[in-house]
């Protein structure tokens, strides 16, 4: 029972750790459609979502049988608690990268060309924000994930940033308003993916240190 | 043993419950607040969240020495699960609720009075979806939940023509441009607040009928 307990626990973070890799892949696939204004690349990772969501169930299965197995120690139970939760953020990043996808679609059929502004900056630490989150996942590194929450401050003084140098251009020109409300949209979800990176960070230096780091990040 | 546990189990759905009428109040007063251009009301709301943040917490807390506890049998096991992922929902709605008194404190700052054209129908939806998905939570009524699911896509549409409409707004005058943004910011506030309500409303339907709906509620 033990041993096939065990074994279970470690399909259950195999599992988590290909969801991770897909939705990070989603995110880079979905901003390099963006700046390369490739909307076919785009409408790949539109219908992709539904593998993601597909794995999203069954990790949330497996959670359900792993528990109703056999009564797991402490430091297990918190494990699968916060595997429960990583599943969930991992399946919302899938979300956001096909609202980039989307917008890069929207963007690939406008005429001109918009300037990325903060964008690739942004994208650039989301992505770093993720990966590390992940890899502080894999190697249950608390210092590495609170590396991610560090960096969480940075990305959304650059979504402001971003976000009114937009509105700038949209104000000297109309022409760049359908664009300008793409790339805020795009600001917007790659912050959000930057806080969704956050939370799994957290959830890792919870389970490792056994301790709520959760909305006391900057304390 | 068994005792201690029912009691258990039945303080958590009362902490669930006692979140669930916290954000509810708390997106019914945000949006008071932008309607009535109320910027101090708004700053109540802001200055609330660290409530709805502390006792998401102590829900999770419970949950973990729940399950620490004993062994639940499935279908308590089940509802502990779907708690901790409804307790995360309300929790982001609390977030959006901020969001939206954010906006509305901008708002109350402009000297303009922007039309608020879909946002009054469109919240009204997303504030009665929200309680439906609560009640079904409250009465174990899988059918009002299922009622809720049925609306997620009429509030979807209205947050697309409610931006449209800003956009046409923006592009006629650009000292729209401002308050625009902050309508579009709203609206799509409100769409994210059915969506979690409308994943409640799953969570709901999973508890009572142990089957998972999510990812397809329009099949």
């Amino acid at each position: 029972m033990q041993r096939h307990f065990e074994k279970e626990l470690e399909s259950l973070k195999t599992s988590l750790i290909k969801m991770g890799s897909i939705v990070e892949d989603a995110v880079g696939i979905a901003i390099k459609a963006m700046t390369g204004h490739d909307a076919e690349t785009a409408q790949k990772i539109i219908d992709g979502d539904e593998r993601v969501n597909i794995l999203e169930m069954e990790i949330d299965n497996a959670i359900v049988d792993l528990l109703a197995l056999q009564q797991p120690v402490a430091s297990d139970l918190r494990l699968i608690l916060a595997a429960q939760k990583i599943n969930n953020d991992l399946e919302r990043i899938g979300d956001h990268a096909v609202n980039i996808a989307e917008s890069a679609r929207s963007l690939a059929r406008m005429t001109g060309n918009d300037p990325l502004l903060e964008l690739p900056k942004m994208s650039e630490i989301a992505q770093s924000m993720l990966r590390n989150a992940l890899d502080a996942f894999i190697h249950r590194d608390p210092s590495l994930g609170k590396s991610v929450l560090a960096e969480d401050n940075t990305i959304d003084d650059l979504n402001r940033e971003m976000t009114q140098e937009v509105i700038q251009l949209m104000k000297k020109n109309r022409e760049t308003i359908d664009g300008g409300l793409e790339l805020i949209r795009v600001s917007r979800n790659l912050e959000r993916i930057a806080d969704l990176a956050t939370n799994i960070a957290e959830e890792v230096i919870f389970i490792t240190e056994a301790r709520i780091v959760k909305h006391h990040a900057g304390e």
